[in-house]
């Protein structure tokens, strides 16, 4: 899909990245995705927690891996004075730093917001953490699983009249990292606009509320929490899983449309009785409609269904697990199984590609290997030495 | 929070929005939270699908105003001559469009990302659909439900042995919208360092992929896709809801220190026991462990415990419903409920605030109402007659 001029938009952008564990690195995994350089700034010893999380091979994380391909690292034990004047100089040739600590933490080490942005007026400064930096509990811990409890969303996803799931990826983290991404992103547009560099500040919980649109109107107007409903939307029917004679597949027909032509497509006369006429009826009597679909549709198998209905236009799909979806054509087409590859450009895992698809930027399905803690320091420090300045860099 | 010098970074920015329903939408109210002007450009007649969804209040869809308030609208059938020269001004005065038709639709009315680039070559093209626009299935419909399931995400939602169930959000489209916000934000930071404009083409089915960063690390080394595990972290323990006398609530002791003070609070002299001693050892006996974590938060309700292991800076928290996260004193201290007001600057309906917090953008709790349809007709056309130019408004 690249044009013949191709253009990484964050080519030369700088990040100085002392995240650790998913939130943050996934925000600055989106950076490196669209051309930043990232340099991760690890504590010396064991370095990103994330090292040490199952699962492993060749004794290395592959979760640490399939997050932090492509990442540079160097240990710095920011209380030490020596990896401080590396730090410093680090700080200089910056154009954005990350951080996840508890609040408070970067300024007892005297790095706090203030000072670098009296010291470096353009600098940007991402900060992620359970609970933002302000409010009465900005100093508690958090982890994915309390902000999805606390946030809301556990309280719609699971079955009704049972207890509450929570949500199978960790979005309590993943989606705090995507609002940083934004920021970030906003941010250095405001810089390249001509405006000082900003404070980023994005909560866990915070993000949690963000993703719960429908069920926000809905306690607004009413009053009254949704609940949660299982496989079915809350609000549309049929949109729910359903069984065919070897498990269960998706139908959503959305509106009057799709569900006229999903009656014609399953035999059904009911696009005109007035219990399935609308929407609003088709909800109150989604359960009878449920035992009339799935009458018909236990009598052939899903991929039959899927195949019928998709030949109708009726949106419908198949449920299908993480090793399914990995070999999916569709996945495959818009390179969104990459290969991450061990120092001698093997693949050695695969990972999820970049879903962030720009006409001038290349979508390559190969990524380098996530760095070995401290692994980049020469490196690094050459840099440091050559005298570049941030302006050598960060202009495209 | 805001700095002395108020900078939203996308003042002047404007965003032509032809999408409907939710990914888009989503997507240009995260640009209209920095500072972007929104121009919902409707199908006469009915506009936005969402105006017709539930709950309504006063005969108007909260669904619709929650997400599309302070955005502008106006009507216009793109394959009528006289709309199209409406259009064709607003393409000029255009630093972004977005759209959510099915692959081809834009081609076939003349407006196609190859036909805007040659004319506008600064402009940005940002697409959001439900698989791309390449592969097999470009060509297929889908919803959230659709992608929820084909993407994998409801395969580790739910609880073990039973059916899967969907994310009570509707993250099959709200992944989407973020990931075509980051970019938009990425294409115009590249317009500003000075290189053309950019197409983003974002597919529902490849954000769900790139939620699963856990589920694919496990994928690629062990060859088998993980399985729901109802409330419970499935690699980390304890990290999961517990029952405490009136009720479950959640505690995420993510590392042995965190296990270690957790004992300690619980007076369970277990920190040492070889059956607990590593989080490796604890997931074995995940089931035994909770057992005897209940056998002493059984004895206290909730809130006591919370309050203890709070003490004790232990990561734990209640499950809130929606209604209680709307009242949380930490969201509420966030400015992350936003009253919706209606045109007389009344609060009429109550959303969900930024949580994308930077230091030097304003974050007030009230929001201009969402438009009528084609409400903003006459001062958009007022606006085209003016002779400003895109440069007039793109800078900052």
């Amino acid at each position: 899909m690249p044009d013949d001029t191709c253009c990484r938009p964050l080519e030369g952008v700088v990040v100085l990245d002392l995240t650790h564990v998913l939130a943050g690195p996934y925000a600055s995994m989106g950076l490196q995705d669209l051309g930043a350089r990232i340099i991760k700034v690890e504590r010396p010893g064991l370095g990103d927690d994330t090292r040490a999380f199952p699962p492993f091979k060749d004794g290395a994380s592959a979760y640490f891996a399939t997050i932090n391909h492509g990442k540079e690292s160097i240990a710095l034990d920011l209380r030490a004075e020596t990896d401080r004047v590396i730090f410093d100089q680090l700080l200089e040739r910056a154009d954005v730093i990350l951080e996840n600590f508890r609040p408070g933490v970067m300024e007892r080490l005297g790095y706090g917001w203030e000072a670098l942005h009296a010291w470096f007026p353009n600098l940007i400064y991402g900060a992620v953490s359970g609970f933002g930096h302000t409010g009465p509990d900005r100093l508690r811990p958090a982890y994915d699983m309390v902000v999805q409890a606390r946030g809301g969303v556990m309280s719609i996803t699971g079955e009704k009249d049972r207890d509450p799931v929570r949500v199978g990826a960790s979005i309590g983290d993943i989606a705090a990292g995507m609002f940083l991404c934004q920021g970030v992103l906003a941010a250095l547009y405001a810089v390249k606009s001509g405006a000082p560099g900003q404070k980023v500040d994005v909560s866990m919980l915070d993000s949690q509320l963000a993703l719960l649109e429908h069920a926000v109107a809905i306690t607004s107007v009413t009053g009254h929490s949704p609940r949660p409903s299982g496989a079915r939307h809350p609000s549309i029917t049929p949109f729910e899983t359903f069984h065919a004679r070897d498990g269960l597949f998706v139908i959503a027909a959305g509106n009057d449309a799709l569900f006229a032509s999903l009656c014609n497509t399953l035999g059904l006369p009911l696009a005109e009785d007035p219990r399935f006429a609308t929407n609003l009826a088709r909800c109150e009597n989604a359960r009878l409609l449920k035992r009339l679909i799935e009458a018909v549709t236990l009598d052939q198998p899903k991929q039959y269904w899927i195949q019928e209905l998709q030949r109708a236009g009726i949106p419908t799909g198949p449920i299908q697990d993480v090793a399914q979806v990995m070999q999916d054509p569709q996945i495959l087409a818009r390179n969104m199984v990459v290969d991450v590859c061990d120092a001698n450009g093997h693949p050695q895992y695969k990972a999820a590609g970049n879903p962030v698809k720009l006409s001038a930027l290349p979508d390559p399905v190969i990524r380098r290997p996530a760095p070995s803690l401290d692994g980049n320091r020469k490196d690094i420090l050459k840099w440091l030495a050559s005298g570049a300045t941030q302006d050598d860099h960060s202009d495209i």
